[in-house]
């Protein structure tokens, strides 16, 4: 049940609900809406994201009577408020009086207001105008005990995270002279004497725009940078002003960690700047397995948290409408969904949105409450979520348990989509979710990492694509080898510095030392070319995208190409290095074929495999005060046995389960152990 | 034989001639034209569309000299003239004193002279200046004896239809005024609650232009409707000031009806403003079969003129040379095209060009003089036509005859193509190509219908893909099935009101009472995906781009999902309402498949097959004071048999037919019956 | 050895070095550079290309120490020097005083600094400050005596040749005036009665930016020919001050022939401005044969030098960086390509570039000193090119011997490739690329000729696409066969004059002449589309792409379409003309069927096979002061025999050589035949 104390989301309860803009209804659909919230047993709702048209018509002038009656209404009813600063969305006025406020694209052409986000982060003006709402919005709600949360901006990095404008021209500069010192560091750094490219003042640097051929790397790199630290300003001012004119509320931002919806966002630096980690996550159809995705992204958003608690904040019913084809979800699948993002950590369920619009750009994405109504087949499952999500609120708190870790990189991925790399066919994101995907096979909950952080608790960590690795990188991974973890490495890791300068000395020149390996060419595979990779055992793998010549340095050679360029050069290698080892695969394999490397790996890490698990059961385990859950998810259209460790009581549909769980097709089961 | 009285076309024999532009050849080679063209017995060319340059070298100098002789010289050799007010083609003086009246894009590019209709209809200097010579033309030749035909300006719409530039921003503004009246109603119409965009007053909205994600979509639809508008202001303006000063002069534009030619111009709306309705058809190379596509484009030039007879401007005699690959037309394939556009409506045939340009952008595109002279297939069988189109003389005046209808809307068309619909994969004009071929396949003449015309004297009513319909439409589609009519509606129908809203409650909002059903959800297919639909018979079709989840609320169903997330739910329903039927189509089917929704449809609207006419065999009648027509066109390399209703003369052989006419091989035969 | 004289490149030994960029690398690396350049035997580095902005480090204040100290340490060691000026790359400085220089696009994005090449080539900015800072290296570097060269600029042509800005706008009409002397003669020229286009003053004509469709085709071919003439003058100036300032010292500007590297330069018109016709040259991945397309890229770079000796001023050891996919190159390949390129008449083989970055846009281009340093694959071939180099000496001067012509022309592919033309999968270079494949294996040696030039020494000429040929080409050609020459011409040649109009009558006006027959109608294929086409003894070939009515006025069929539109029309002709032969191919055939007609048009020119020699095994001879010189390159992975027409003496291994040379997969062998 909701808490009035104004101290964050729902303290004893998932949280659940869903974006409520009341703003798009005349107020007599509101009284229905807060019925339906209670029959659903909502308690939380995001509400205001984009109202700031509304509550400020005019510069200056302020109408928060709707407003006041939305909350109250809320409150009355026993729903809290994650309130939103409505800043992702100023009014045309503001265009009107500060068309230089709108962003510029890298080929010049500055965006029009008629979307949504087209706001130019370095503009003053926009700082002004958003400071202004955000101290209004604090005064007037900072104390209402509906208030659960803060919720500043909206997906900060979407649809546009970069400005090319003369404004960030400016402070972009500013942010030069703060990163590099002084203007020699700053041509070392970017390597200005390649292309004669050297800067004889801080006021000759213009953004990276559109330019005949390919732009410096280094500047493309700081400038992704620079726009990542400039929507953060932003961020932190308005939190700074929330903490400051309204003590106790949690502040969050609405954040989109999987890799395939904001990749302009370094999320490692936004989750130590939040109070609470929040996330947004759709499911995509392009091809690879959603459910797969969706835990990856889930264990992403908990890694970003630092391991604790966070929460969804926004997923879909069903279809949404951005896709090029937009498929419905099958029966269940909304409530799996749900529940495979709280076994990975989130303390509840919330869903853009309540009602669906009649109007604007999303009116076709799925809702709580469709165009259908509520004898549909959706609203029936909204409400037996809302039921689920009660049965399973001691879970609340409790953390996920992880088997291994993959080390992860925003900056080193902007880093390596730069132009004029070996490959266009490689992407770091694709071999991250192969990696993963190969772990998930192998039924392993995974935390990821940022390359520098402390690796020690983990028995296996992977590294699948960290193009840009410093030389504290290099170093950590090596101490984690030396004292006794199992690393695997994919190729074109560990080759350039922070600033995108390849490491002195033959490739991989961060990494040389823990794998035991020089690297002397790339040599990627052309469009659709195959290769083979033998064992001594005879076995054979076939491999793409990528090869190339590898020179043992101490590591041993366990799979050798058999044809192509790098024929009888290595092609999978493994160091042992002080007690531990460190694995290389310089080829691109399949999630199917990674598992036979993996498995080796997994067994020098002294992991078990899970063989009695069926294929896309996935089973997630919390453990904290309250106790130990295994969540069990039956993704396949087969009912499923699951061991479980001991006797419990399965939450959802109270009953009692030891030895093997009986999991039905598309079923989901949350057994609480006896302790 | 061609008419001196300047009252249009001429009047007892069908239009025969082209695009005559003198001004790209030297004067002696004018008369080697018109020898020629009294030897194919053309009898009307098109004049001085492009010409404006060299009527008025300066602003305000004008040059008739070379006119006046092109003018006399073909009424000496009974030519007449359809002249074009050449406000298509400003001079380069003009761009130089007003480059203000180049068109922007929306990315914010300002086009530029050196192609064609580089135009900004909003621009005050263009109407004064189009005016201008608009006026000295109709003074110099409204009384001229050879004159026919006012021939405003060229193909509106193409190559754009919209700018985007500040002053086009003005003009909407009036325009949306006086559509919606006041900003509160325009709030309301578009939405704006939606991602925060409520307008504060008029001088805040702007054209959509270029932003970082998805526009509002009624916005967008509205500038549509603006560009199109605009455009037709400056049409009315040119054709009231030839009315004034050149009374009883008909006055036309040529459209490009054709769904591939021109999407951006509302024919329904042009059609009612013209004299005459004229247009230009070009064969599309895209995989559908030429000779269908010209039918639709015919049949809908047709419907645009309200049944009336029209006049085809321009098409080719061979290749054109804007496409990708551009073949040649086969022999006999020029003449079996211009009988098809006579055989539905037109009342002549006219290309572009009579002679082949040397230099400039379509050089490469054929014409009645090719750049290989007289002793060329195309000379010869241009003459041929100008013989066969004599023998067709009486056809003049006289109606095609339809049996059934198809409801078709352009504005429906640009609000389906917006972004973020369930799936891009659907397309309006793909649906409206289909169930016409289908329709064609089953020897069926079509109507086009706008949705809230008259229905009532069609057996069959069709509705391939009808997203935006209003009120209006949907109690105008049911009373015609209540009325007795069979009606047949395609997915995405009924979906949005005129302004992009979807109709509150389930899908399809506007058609549920008239098809008996809800749609609960759409799910569209993933690329290449099929499904199977299935009757209860046994009988399967497959299907692809969409499914959906339909609910009989009275309908029955026919044909079942047998597999895909809709699997179990209807896929086609047939609803009996009053004295009518309303068949429903949730899914995609190619045109064979089609055939066997749309046979049972016909049998419900007591349409009965004509299993006698081979496949590809075309027969159309007209009908009129003079008599009754039967047009046979034969489009396959085999002999057939026609049945004819009664004995009649055929009149490009002169040879009398009765029984089964006898149609060769890519033949065209046209009968006159014996009354 | 490298000699001290200042009078070009390392007289009486091949050259051997690269791209030395210092000023990348600290002063303590230059040692170890020049100790290894000594090992691997380099003689001759190219400086400075991209040091403007540390030689001119402020507008007018000069900084030479570090290139002096440069210079020095060079020619202590013996290495001779290619001294660029750096115009290619003016500091950020000179954009920030001169935003006006940075180039702008069709559609209006004016480029910004920070890549390379971003260059107005009309701003009179531009041009002070290049010539500044040319006069400064000329009069400080002019008398050294390690200078051997001087390498103005950077391969004019790309990144961007044309740019569209206003002052563009007004050099081109300054350029305008002088190509057409006056208005009339450039209204008629660019047909400008089309489309309404007629010009009434020079001031009213703009570049050729983005139209709304496609824009007057003579216009952007003047265009063409405007960019292509503003960046020579800009090389002209720089020739012209370096010869003034130091006399004595050869100038050139690093070319790329290659059709597949810079398409924007007319080549013909460059080579004759050039003391030393210079290339560079890289492999491409199209999936055509690499050793193929670098012949025909070597024999394109003599033919532009006259058939006189050039120098490869770069290649690259192994893979590049700026395809999608850069494969490294095989063991033995690098010296295979070096040693392609010397026996095609390169002086030498220069790569980009010595030492391998580890920033900038290029750190990914192989280099002479990779990453992986000296213990290397690369750095051993580096050595071993260096010693066979030097065994080569004595070839120096010598002339390579051709069998064949190919008739080229960079402003016909110009014209060519603009829009609407009838087939889009139609292009030159396609054409160019095939004809050569199948001479190449054919074994045939080929020089490349201007359509006007004269032709008598070959007993075959080939012209694979000559869309524009001016009547004196027609001549040119007509008289060559008709003096005994056998012409192969392939389909769409001849038609258009230098202003792209047609020429009056049939296509091809040109041509119709020399090949005894007229062209009707093209009819290009559609995708994908194949057609038969058949010989009277029953032979069958396929083609695909282009079809055309093909009516013989005194040539004889010798193939003739089986299917298609064209079925029964000639597709092969053959016409005997004066003592000379002419055959037409009208359909695109790949080179394995193309070896078919060439093999009949070789009989007729009494060419012999040489079947002796295998596949893939290239055999080409040079000849001068110093001897014969058979050079054989094996690209197979099969020992082959090569005859050798006389005894002589092997220079790489020093045996000597008689009969049947042994030729081991992957080998070259240079034998100085016994004279």
């Amino acid at each position: 049940m909701p808490q009035t104390a104004p101290e964050g989301p729902p303290k004893h309860a998932l949280a659940f609900g869903g974006d409520y803009n009341p703003e798009q209804w005349p107020e007599a659909v509101w009284q229905e809406d807060v019925r339906l919230m209670r029959e659903a047993g909502v308690n939380l709702v995001s509400i205001g994201i984009f109202s700031w048209a509304l509550l400020e018509p005019e510069p200056g002038r302020y109408d928060f009577g709707w407003l006041d009656r939305v909350v109250d209404l809320l409150h009355e009813n026993g729903v809290r408020v994650d309130l939103g600063t409505p800043t992702v969305a100023p009014p045309a006025w503001f265009y009107r009086d500060h068309p230089e406020a709108l962003p510029v694209s890298r080929e010049g052409t500055r965006y029009a207001f008629g979307s949504r986000g087209a706001i130019c982060h370095s503009s003053p003006a926009y700082r002004a105008a958003s400071s202004a709402i955000t101290e209004q919005l604090a005064l007037r709600y900072g104390s209402h005990p509906a208030l659960a949360l803060w919720h500043v901006h909206n997906e900060y990095g979407v649809p546009v995270s970069a400005c090319y404008c003369d404004g960030c021209a400016v402070h972009f500069r500013t942010w030069l002279r703060a990163a590099h010192q002084d203007l020699d560091a700053l041509n070392e750094a970017w390597g200005t004497a390649f292309w004669g490219q050297r800067y004889g003042s801080f006021e000759e640097i213009q953004p990276p725009r559109a330019t005949p051929t390919v732009c410096n790397p280094a500047h493309r790199l700081d400038y992704a940078r620079f726009a990542d630290a400039t929507m953060r300003e932003n961020f932190v001012r308005e939190r700074d002003l929330l903490h400051r004119l309204a003590p106790g509320i949690p502040v969050t931002t609405n954040f989109m960690t999987a890799l395939s919806q904001c990749e302009s966002v370094d999320y490692w630096a936004w989750g130590r700047e939040v109070d609470l980690v929040t996330n947004d996550h759709y499911l995509i159809t392009d091809g690879r397995r959603t459910h797969v995705n969706l835990a990856m992204a889930a264990d992403l958003t908990r890694s970003v948290a630092g391991g604790a608690p966070w929460l969804l904040l926004e997923h879909s019913t069903s279809g949404v409408n951005w896709q090029p084809r937009n498929p419905a979800k099958a029966p269940g699948q909304m409530a799996r969904n749900s529940l495979a993002h709280v076994a990975r950590g989130s303390e509840g369920a919330l869903f853009f949105q309540w009602r669906q619009s009649r109007r604007g750009a999303e009116k076709f994405h799925s809702s709580m409450v469709p165009h259908a109504g509520t004898d549909s087949r959706v609203w029936r499952e909204v409400v037996g979520l809302g039921a689920h999500l009660d049965s399973l609120a001691t879970v609340r708190g409790t953390r996920t348990v992880a088997d291994a870790a993959v080390v992860w990189d925003w900056q080193s991925w902007w880093a390596q989509r730069l132009e004029w790399r070996p490959s266009e066919d490689h992407d770091a994101r694709e071999r991250a979710d192969s990696f993963y995907e190969a772990l998930y096979d192998r039924h392993l909950t995974v935390d990821f990492a940022h390359p520098e952080a402390d690796l020690s608790r983990y028995p296996l960590v992977v590294v699948p694509a960290l193009y840009l690795a410093t030389e504290a990188t290099g170093r950590n991974l090596r101490a984690y080898v030396e004292n006794g973890g199992t690393l695997v490495v994919s190729y074109f890791s560990g080759i350039v510095d922070e600033h995108d300068a390849v490491h002195p000395g033959a490739h991989p020149g961060a990494l040389r030392d823990v794998l035991g390996l020089t690297v002397e060419e790339f040599s990627p595979l052309g469009e659709g070319e195959r290769v083979r990779i033998t064992a001594a055992d005879g076995s054979e793998l076939t491999a793409d995208v990528w090869s190339e010549f590898v020179v043992p340095q101490g590591a041993e050679t366990v799979w050798t190409y058999a044809d192509g360029l790098a024929a009888g050069h290595p092609a999978v290698t493994r160091h042992r290095l002080g007690r531990g080892t460190a694995w290389y695969v310089s080829t691109r394999l399949a999630p199917g074929a990674l598992d036979t490397i993996l498995g080796a790996a997994a067994d020098d890490a002294g992991i078990a495999p899970r063989a009695e698990l069926p294929h896309d059961v996935e089973v997630v385990r919390r453990s904290g005060e309250s106790g130990e859950y295994v969540f069990a998810l039956n993704h396949t259209a087969t009912d499923a046995k699951v061991p479980l460790p001991a006797a419990g009581t399965e939450l959802l549909t109270g009953e009692r389960a030891s030895g093997g769980l009986a999991l039905p097709a598309g079923a989901v089961r949350v057994v609480k152990l006896d302790v």
